[in-house]
Order: structure tokens, then sequence, then C-alpha cells
């Protein structure tokens, strides 16, 4: 990578996304090459450690993750980070940091690039937004070369109103392309090959519409229950935590117009245009009626979670897109937790036309990462009978040949090469909160379904 | 099979297709129950034999063909044959014949189905037909029941002029729906799949047109030279042996449109159409240009062919269809002996709209009998790169399951129910010799290219 010099800066390093994801990331990054030549990584967080703390902790997380590398390799990495101790709220740490920085680019000799990442509940975006802004964290010290980026988690917001109170702090403080928002499903290997397989196969272009496409279906579906989780998840339900983001991003893949170019900026134009068109509110009837929310027997019982709580734990319900190409089709979300398996999947039913038998197109995201087309042949034998067989592609073949980047590793790859196609943008976070906060609200005086924990 | 008694009659029951095809398919049919409950096999030929003799040889085409069967099945199908001796010009011959089916229908207490089989050379069809005739040999005793009908093989004439005569004394005899001309092409299973796989599964129909598709490309490829046939091929040559009948015939079922039933006369009504429109002659000339005729070097020094034969042992040539659904798609036939590898496959080459990938839909007739669609996947990694990857599906798994009749039973089996949908009407034999024979005709005074066995 030819970038400039880089800080990296993590809020919260201390924490479970920092100790499970980023540092591996950033680690395995470091050891195939792929990070600026001249870098640092400043640690931010509230406990009274030194640097040499911080990189006991790194080392004994890479060691837990099993992340590979020469005791030398490890070593190197180590050198390159720093520990800046400091509390969310407090004016003067955010003051420290800044001059921190500043010493960092007298050692480098040059202006560096800042990547602010946000690895902290979002319950302390606002305060951190804020200093950042006071302490001038947010200002890039060049133009091209020299930049400061912003990586945020989601949930970004917990309705309409939230999420633009939060943008609107974001985008005073930081220009759009300062900004990226994580959603590591889109960082998905199969996530993105909805891309490539749509708009690199002119076969199937012609039949991706109304005319021929009867529903999709989308599931991300979990096995788990809340686990240690059950305070979080109590405060935001399936519908927040996976619907407003992975579950519309992918619909948005499925059901985009072909984007200009597949430069990001195209990208995400198209995204936003569909998410736009799923949040018109012609269709709130149709969707109210048919959507089941519903939370597992037990969820009560989990640690965290308040007494008598209506948070669901599932939910199904369809989404139309207001354009003629996807005219009443459903794109049916479908998502929970203690369920009777893991996977996530899209299946696209085509219409049987001409007393035809059903196609469908599925993307497997998890796991057995592929794609296949359930079609039909002809039983052998004489007679006309049709048999219904899979044509079949895995991309478990394909990672013995190749690196598949972990997401986080793309995620912060791509940020550092500015590159924005997997991050959502203001207006797609604006229209999935515009889509999913009437639903949340109607929800509010409706009785819970419960079921079984396997049973769905 | 509910069918009423039936007698099959083969005229060169000695021959090598009946004893390397017929009486396998007829015995392999009996040992499934598969035959009408009472029938008899009633083999023609100048051979001077008694029943016995005949049973003798069948039962020893059996066990050179290792045909499976109990000793007592086996001499259960034996009892059902009786040998008729006769010179194919002797008109006597027929009267004896005809009086020894009256004398089996006597047996039989009823009039019984009689099935006609040519297993000889096609020089003989004028000569048979005429007497079958005079004898009437050719009128059925019955009506649905006690039918009269005769199959017939290819090459079915040599070109327009003396098709057209063999078809005026055919059709003179029988009605159309008695006459069954084989090729045994549209008799294997994955032929017949090309209708299943295109109108059973809807999604592939709307792209199934000059919009999206660039070609086609049908191939039957061998690596045998001619071997023992050398007399026969060098009358024929390689376009007239294959490329009018089985090429012609693959073509008709990728092209053709819906028909308004899957029975037999309607799809051989939309077949025929494609034949017709494949067969105008505003195109000669770029076919012409286009065509490629060759002989493989050796050739010349095969048993049995002329002395400075200029016969054809390889064609390449586009066939267009004069539609608006095919308008400009060139239907590329190409096939040959001695080349290097035996196959036949049929593939659709999709264009490369908005700067995509091609895609290719597959049909491999043979070897590896299958179904496949060459796309495009995202190359995993962090650039935007594609990779070429195969959907494939194979019948090879499908044979464990079910009984894949071979291509002769197929045909027996058909002509005995009646069902003429994998024979070729008097309308695609016409159709296909007004393609071909123009070409023939052009090619007779250019010179012929030679190659390499193997090369090609």
């Amino acid at each position: 990578m030819n970038e400039g010099p880089t800080i990296f800066v993590i809020f919260g390093v201390t924490g479970d996304l920092s100790q499970r994801k980023l540092l591996p990331a950033l680690f395995s990054l470091f050891s195939h090459n792929l990070l600026p030549k001249k870098f640092k990584i400043v640690g931010f967080s509230r406990r009274g450690w030194t640097d040499d703390d911080l990189r006991n902790f790194v080392r004994e997380s890479l060691e837990s993750k099993k992340v590979v590398g020469s005791p030398d390799q490890t070593e190197s990495f180590l050198a390159h980070m720093e520990y800046a101790n400091g509390i969310f709220d407090d004016a003067q740490a955010y003051v420290n940091l800044k001059q921190r920085l500043d010493r960092i680019d007298a050692e480098f000799g040059q202006c560096s690039n800042k990547l602010l990442y946000l690895a902290v509940a979002p319950a302390f975006y606002e305060i951190i937004f804020e200093h950042l802004k006071t302490s001038g964290l947010n200002i890039p010290c060049g133009g091209e070369l020299g930049w400061t980026r912003v990586l945020v988690e989601k949930p970004f917001g917990n309705d309409t109103k939230t999420a633009e109170k939060l943008e609107s702090l974001l985008t005073q403080i930081f220009q759009e392309a300062q900004i990226f928002r994580i959603d590591h499903y889109l960082a998905k290997e199969t996530v993105q090959n909805i891309l490539t397989f749509r708009f690199s196969n002119s076969m199937f272009e012609p039949i991706w519409n109304a005319a021929t496409i009867e529903k999709v279906h989308i599931q991300v579906f979990e096995k788990n229950r809340v686990e240690d989780r059950g305070d979080f998840y109590d405060g935001v339900g399936a519908l927040r935590d996976v619907g407003q983001n992975h579950l519309l991003q992918m619909l948005a893949l499925i059901a985009m117009d072909r984007p200009k170019s597949m430069h990001g900026d195209d990208v995400r134009k198209k995204r936003a245009e569909i998410l736009k068109k799923v949040s018109f509110s012609k269709y709130s009837k149709r969707i109210l009626e048919q959507a089941v929310r519903a939370q597992y027997q037990g969820f009560l019982q989990e640690k965290g979670v308040a007494v008598g709580s209506q948070t669901e734990t599932y939910f199904k319900l369809p989404a139309f897109i207001a354009n003629k190409r996807w005219k009443n089709v459903p794109f049916v979300l479908e998502s929970g937790k203690a369920l009777r398996e893991s996977k996530a999947e899209i299946s696209v039913y085509f219409k049987r036309l001409d007393c035809a038998e059903q196609n469908v197109v599925r993307f497997r995201i998890q796991p057995n990462e592929g794609i296949e087309i359930v079609f039909w042949v002809k039983k052998p034998g004489f007679e006309k009978e049709h048999q219904q067989k899979v044509l079949a592609f895995s991309f478990d073949e394909t990672k013995l040949e190749h690196q598949v980047p972990d997401a986080y590793e793309r995620v912060l790859f791509d940020c550092v090469r500015g590159d924005p196609t997997l991050f959502a943008s203001t207006d797609e976070v604006k229209y999935s909160w515009k889509f999913i906060t009437p639903i949340l609200e109607k929800w509010k005086g409706l009785p819970l379904t419960s079921y079984l924990p396997g049973s769905i």
C-alpha cells in the first residue's frame, strides 16, 4: 500500500470489539504488508495503562485468537503501539490526544493520515463527536494525504429521530467523504459477490425484475440466544439490530439498478435510491398486516433483560420497492435469535411462467458460502416427468487459492485507501430508519408472539 | 404397457444394426416388462435360416453384448422369435411374410399391431417400400389397435431430390402417423433434456433470443476414423452423415418456440418451423463464405474409399434462422472424424452486455452428460477483479437412481405407444435437405482442405 504515514486511533481499545476483531485485523494486514509503511496505533481508554500494558494486552489477544506470526513480527507490530489514557467525557483527554498525534507527526516529519475508530458503545458516540470537534481532532492536517477519517459502528441511532441527531452532529464535524459507517455484512466476500454476480453476468440482468421474479427472501438466522449481550439486545431488538442495516443492505444489493461505475460513490447512490423507495409509506398498511414479531421463550430470564420486556428476538416482514422494476415483488426480511439453525441467505424465487416449474437463485452468505440455481431437468426414463436439481458453486474451493480477507481487515483497508463502497452513506442510513421507525412505533402497542427456541 | 398384441418385423435381422442395437434393446424392454404382453418378433433376411438358427444367433448376440438376463428369461424371449427367409427384391417373399403375419394374428385370435423396422442399407429402402405396398403389408388390419407402423433409419435420401422421391413413395404407402423416421440423437436423454431445460425453467426463456445470445455452437466430434465403414462413409460424407440430421435436430431443439403442448405433433411442428427458417436461401452466400470442409490425411487409404475421393470428413459452417427471435445469431455446426476428442455438446454463448463478462450455457450430450453454466464471481480479496466459475450439473448421479433407456429402447417403445416426439416429420426432413443440398452442390467444385488426425 502506497499510502502516507497513518495513525490508527482506537477509542475503546480495551473493549471486546477491539480485542476480538480490530487488533487481530490490524495485525493480519501488517503481516501481509497491507498497512502503510509508516504507521502508529494509538489506543485510547479509561484504564490507567502504560504503552507496555497495552502491548501485553495485544500480545495476549493475538495469542488467544491464535493469530499466527513469527515472534519478531509480533514484536515489530507491537512497537507501533502507544496507549493514551482518558475518559470519554473529559475534554482535556482529547487535547492530550491531539498533542500526542502532533508529536507523532513531528516524528514522522510530516502531516499524517488519522483514522479514528469508535469501538465504543453507541451511547458514547455523541460525547466523543463533540470532543473531537472542540479539540480539533476532526480537522485533517492535509488534503489527499494527511486526511482524517472516522469509522463508526452500528447501531447508528435508535430510530429516525436519534439517528438524525447523531447524523447532524457528525456531518457538522466531518465531511461525508471523511465518514465511514461500518456494516460488516457488506464487507463479507459473498455479499460483495452479489454485485459481481449481477453486473458481470449479462445473462441474469434481463430476468432480474418483477416480470420474472415472484419474491425475494432474505434470511439471517442465528441459533444462539442473546448470550452475554442481554442488556444491549433488550434495548435494541432484532429489527434494529440486523433489520435496519444488514438485511436492508442486502435488499439494496439485490434490487439496485446498474451503477454508472463500480466506484464507491456510484454504488452507494444506487443503493440509496432503492432504500429511498423501500421507505415509502404507501406500503405501511400491507407491511404491518403481514409483519410478524416474536420473542423466544426464556428471553425474559436472560441476564440483563428487563422484567416484562416486549423486545422482539425475531421478525418477518415484507418490504416493497416503489419502482416499476420491482412492482409488487415482496422482499421478505426475516431474522432472529434462538432459531433452528444459523444461516444467512438470499433466495430469489422466479415466477412459474407458462406452467413451468419454479426456479430459485440462492446466495448463501453463510455457512457454505456460494451461489446455487434450483432448476428442473427431465427425469430419466420413458415419461416426460421433471425433477429438481441444483446447479451449485461453492466458494470453499476458492479459499484455498486466495486470501479471503476478514470483514474487519477489509473495512480498515478500504478506509485507509478511501474506498467507501462497503460503507453506508448518510442517505442510506436515513432511508433505512425511515422504513424501520414506523414499524417499531406500530409494534409498541401490539402484543408479542412467543416461540420455543429452535422452533422457527 | 397396455398395448394390444404386436408383431415386430425386422428387415435385415442378421445385420449389424439389428445385432448390436435392436435385438438387445428388444430384450431389455422384454426383461423390464415394457413390451406388449402378447408379441412376436419376425426376423426377415436372405440367409436360409430356420427359427432355431435365428434364436441361436440372437442368443449369441445377447451373450456377446453381455446383456444380462436369467437363462429362463432369455429362452422365454427367444420363444417369441420366428425367422422369415426372403430376398428384398422378391415379391413372393413379401406375400409369404404377409401370410405368416396373418397366421400369427389367427394364433393371437385378433388383428395385431405390426411394427416394420427397416434395419437395412438405405439402398434397399425403395424396393422394400414398393413390395410392402404390392403385398399389402402397409395396410393396418385395425384402427387405434391393430395399427401398422414403419421405422426407418437415416440417411433418408442423399439430397433434396432423392429424399423427395423416397418421401413421395413412403407417403403414398403410409400415412404420416404411421411413419417413424429415427434420429437416435433425439432419443438421447440429454438431448431430450434440452426441451425440459428450456420450457420447465421460466428463468431461461426470457434470455433465449438474439438480444442476449451471441452465438450457438453445436459440436459432434469423433476421435475415431471411419473404421470399417469406409465404403458407406465415402458415399455420404460428414455433412450428410450427421449434419443433415443430428446437428440440425439439436439446432431445432435449441431454437424452437414454445410448443402449444409437449405432445409429439406440437413439438415436431415447432421444430419444423425452425428448420424451414434455417433453409432460407438468403443466407447462402454468408454460409458458404464461412463454411469449412476438410478431409483427414489417411482417409484415401481407408478400405472402401474411392481413389481421389473428395468426401469431407469434417465440416464447420454457420446456420442462420430467418426470424426475429434469432436475427443474425450464428448457429455454428461443426463435426468430423479423426478429431482430437470424442464429444457432443451445445454451447450457448451470451453477449457481453454493458461490458460484462461472457456467460455460456453448455449442454454436454456426451461424455459426462450434463448441463453447465459458465459465469463470473468476484475474485476473493481486496480488488474488484472477476474470475470464471462453472455451475455444473451432471446426469451421472441420476443414473444410479433411475433406469436411463438406451436410445434404441426408447425408439422402439415410443413407436409402440405411438409417440412421434423423438422422430423426424416429413417437413423436418424436407427442410433439412433444403438447407444442406445447396451447400453440397457448391462444395462439389471446390478444393478440400486436409488435416492431420487429432489436429482439430
